[in-house]
């Protein structure tokens, strides 16, 4: 595990989870190693975590042949050399998104990872809240018909403060602001479940005058064959402390999502004369995911979602299956990459930005 | 009255309310005539809504001395030379939105009607829901500090009938589709909420193959003093029947509108550690509007707030106060249409358009 | 009409707007007279209303030969004389709930009028509530199945007030306090949609000491066919203001329902994984009272329910129609007051108390 | 561990999570054996959650003396024996709620457990919900005045199914059914947060033929201070998979809490023009438990209760602390099966009954 904050916090609790929660477990995790840059900080998160060891230098993880999974937690410019060096190593990699800081960067670790054929996944996790696999189910299932709309909003607000020091408001560590953080989120999402970007028409915007990245982005997208809508993240939206909603709208049906209410998913197909949105609690015995958990109602937490995501990791990883499509690879990564950049140029210059992906 | 229909009906109870609801009422209008095209009809409505006469000719209300007031409810096509001429004539003007088919026929329609000195008012209702007035009297205060987002979406789904034939898919009559059927109440709200527009960046998209008009708009907009946003409308979400809803984000604070439940405002404040969003049931006694209406707790509908409307341009027409800031003018018509082009320039060439405003 | 104030305000609105939001009207009502006691209020509000006279003495209104229909209302009170009277010469009856003061009074309204064979309704308007009438629809349908539970609750809290004085507040005119007022109003419902009250456990409370009559009652309820469930009303709930809510759990399926969002219905049945509660907008071209007002999504008010209300009972006096079974006759009226005062002897005595109910 | 299955795997779960959430945690469990009544299950579990080793004979729990916490997660009927025996071995113990299966049991289990001097909780999770902590916070604080109504309901509907059979139907085994089962978590709730019950006016009731227990209970109540309301639970709500839901009404403000939606709170204290109820996502540094979890808005789910309700434990047994007020003790425990019994009193004979409590 490289990192030991917010997401090593996370990762950590979904490896000592996965033995118990998922039974049978694919595998058993054995956590080997954590690393991190403040020796004290990294050597406390080894014993809460039961890290075997701890290190300040990532490359003894790389090094480290008995290590077979790395887990990139760390900062986004932290994500590109270690993650090649360890999938060189031959071990499989999950990497915490945004991929690398722009689609070249990114475009970069998805080529040289997978030329070594180990299993990669970037941690897009909101793929795994069962509401959001439902989704996907129903749309694969064709039950929404055509799309014809996506909406995504992903509003925090904790960026409203001029005296909050971190390095997700460094261009150099982060590559970008709400639009890495939290827009990477929304086109994840879209990608996942509507298709493939084709056009971007957007803003970027700083409001604070120190910040060095951007608060908000606001994009209206078309998708390739044919939706269009609008995707919007920003960490100033006072009251909205983590307001991932969406809404698709097709030619049979209709969904809507809140991550606040994580456990719910809003339906609607025609009911004759009691239609309207259903409010699905996503928390039955036939729900995804639903059979690592607990009786229907009793919903699970943002926490939980790893637990669902590296369990599918692991999985793979045993099974020797293919991440995709509902694991995001390093190539979703870049493909989300390579929006952003198109978001800054259209920012930018004003124009719609056509897409156009690269591939190996 | 022109048009007996849809807007005939909501316009005619209103004029009939006002008398006993707004009590005192400013003035307690005399229904002179209605016109419409089909002669079977408009005499139907005449009975039914007590007009004194019908007519097939709107000419007919243009000359009659009797009238002192002329509401113009028909298509958009015939919102121009009635308007003006009736303005002419001496009297005041009440227009429906989109006051013309484009910002040019707009800028026409104010043009002349403004050089009469006739009191000018497009008939945007939603000003008048009291959550709405309640919002722009918060915002006034200052409550909300410094405004960093809008973000507006009107979406309704009787669109998605390729057999359904009305004037509003017609280019010749309507002008534009979704853009200006409720694309129009998003701009003219944003306008009155958060102040001018300064660019759109957006896309127009028509799905139906048989369709003249737009079904959808997506835009993101930047707003004079540097909000950011983004706008959209659609006839085409299924299961979303009269879904306006709006969030509003500043430095202070945050407000959210659903129109579907048009009594409540949603109200961020910072509260300690009981923050949140509240949900205010706009029907209190010190609340807009409420003199006219119930206890509270006892909700108002959407026919209401015709009330609330046209008792505004009464009391400007008795008292010969100021239309603005909270009746939309004619320039305010006009300067949704100017955004409204600048929606269909970008959509079309796909470059961000600033916008610059006309005057008289 | 007898009374000016609340009651008197909507019932004159609904006389006013019957003729042409219900068109054609079976009736086209002549407001004819007003009475109350207030010789200048009740002057005033024949301005108002547009009635042809006002007077302060009810006895005028049942001898005049002109009026057909006597619209009581008036404090609680004044609801057995004027209108047995009112009966006896002839003239059909609407009386606000509820009936008379006790189970006796009301026993004596319904059996004095119902022998003179004019119609009677008594003006629960909850019934009228589209979505009230759905949900109706739906359980005569069997969608239900059985029924098992029926929870109501009405809360307000504009009772929290030792300074306020309203004949409300006095026994000799209202009778009894929440029980009568609002209790009522979920006692009804729930015999319209559930079935006959079997035995009721309950507690009456007055917290305010100089208070004449109950501010809340509480009470676990049977019903005749084995359903079982809660009832309440209190007018000290703070921050509910209008709040009547109840929720209906069938075999089938459930219903759930919120007054201060009262174009909303919440239906459940089964729906495989996308099981869960539906909000249905009442408010579609086939839904109940729908053809009277406004395409779909657009919403009706709480005054609103009094048109729907008062256009069935002109229908039956047209038609010569049945009020029952989805108006309120003055048995249901009698009913109604029958558990109240079982109520009170359980409020009292602390026993269950058994239903019976008398007959003509 | 005595037990495997829905509490086995829910407390264990807790064990597991303690040493790296609630860091540094108060102690650091070792799970030493798990008991249960199959052989192959209780094997397969120890496996599963590192039980050191598992027995089909709980004495071996009691006897072993390196096991310093007895937790009690088996059936109704194995809750006294055991769990007395375990602390007359000098075992703090933790026993799933309903302690017994009716208040003399219940009262038995205290009275013996108390005599020992251990430490004992009674298994009430639902006071581990952040949302119910800050509830009972503000309402410690006095920011609520006088409480007036309390008013809970617990609906499940898995019980809707003539063919299951669990222990959780048979009387011998679960002493009742949605009582104690729902029924208990309601009436604990309501003496956490309003105070002790002084009377129950009640009904119980068995819906399917062939079932053991009760299928629902209905109550009006009284608070020793003043405040009335309803209690209710029932298995057989179609569509309510766990809706514990609660409304607390005071002087000053009211309270309102759905379990399904847990991670929020909703709070009404009056606001000017703004006043509403606050829909407070409790999720914030400042929040109780909130140290353990992670940022605001990424919520948690219902198994994480669990995680703070043994935390509370451990420190307590680690610091010598006491148990009550936020745990619920074993007498907590007696006095929710001391109203269980009163309300089976008042169900059967149909009068209120006047609750009086056992001391030591």
């Amino acid at each position: 595990m490289l990192g030991y904050a917010f997401m090593g916090k996370a990762h950590s609790n979904a490896f000592k989870k996965i033995p118990y929660m998922t039974w049978p477990a694919p595998l058993r995790p054995r956590l080997v190693a954590i690393a991190g840059r403040n020796e004290e900080a990294v050597r406390n998160a080894a014993v809460r975590y039961g890290y075997e060891r701890a290190t300040t230098d990532w490359h003894d993880l790389v090094s480290d042949p008995t290590i077979g999974l790395f887990d990139n937690g760390g900062p986004n410019s932290l994500h590109a050399e270690p993650t090649i060096l360890a999938a060189q190593a031959g071990k499989h990699v999950l990497c915490e998104k945004p991929l690398g800081r722009d689609a070249d960067e990114s475009y970069e670790i998805w080529k040289q990872v997978a030329a070594t054929g180990v299993k990669h996944m970037c941690a897009f996790n909101y793929r795994f809240v069962p509401a959001v696999r439902l989704a996907r189910e129903i749309i694969d299932a064709g039950e929404l018909g055509v799309i014809r709309h996506f909406r995504g909003r992903y509003p925090q607000d904790w960026g409203d403060d001029p005296t909050l020091d971190t390095w997700r408001f460094h261009v150099a560590e982060a590559g970008s602001g709400a639009l890495g953080d939290l827009g990477a989120h929304v086109l994840d999402l879209s990608r996942y479940l509507v298709g493939e970007i084709a056009s971007v028409s957007a803003l970027v915007k700083t409001f604070l005058p120190e910040r060095q990245v951007d608060d908000a982005i606001e994009a209206a997208v078309e998708f390739e064959h044919g939706a269009v809508g609008t995707i919007e993240s920003t960490r100033l939206a006072l009251g909205r402390r983590n307001s991932f909603q969406w809404e698709i709208n097709g030619s049979k049906g209709s969904l809507a999502f809140d991550m606040e209410r994580l456990n719910e998913l809003q339906v609607f197909r025609n009911g004759g004369r009691t239609r309207g949105f259903t409010t699905v609690l996503v928390s039955e015995a036939d729900h995804p995911f639903w059979e690592f958990w607990w009786p229907p109602g009793h919903i699970i937490g943002w926490g939980d979602t790893f637990v669902n995501e590296i369990h599918h990791l692991l999985r793979a990883i045993a099974d020797d299956s293919d991440v995709a499509p509902h694991g995001a690879t390093f190539e979703d990564g870049y493909r989300a990459a390579e929006v952003c950049d198109a978001i800054v140029r259209s920012g930018a210059g004003g124009s719609r930005e056509q897409l156009s992906y690269r591939t190996l």
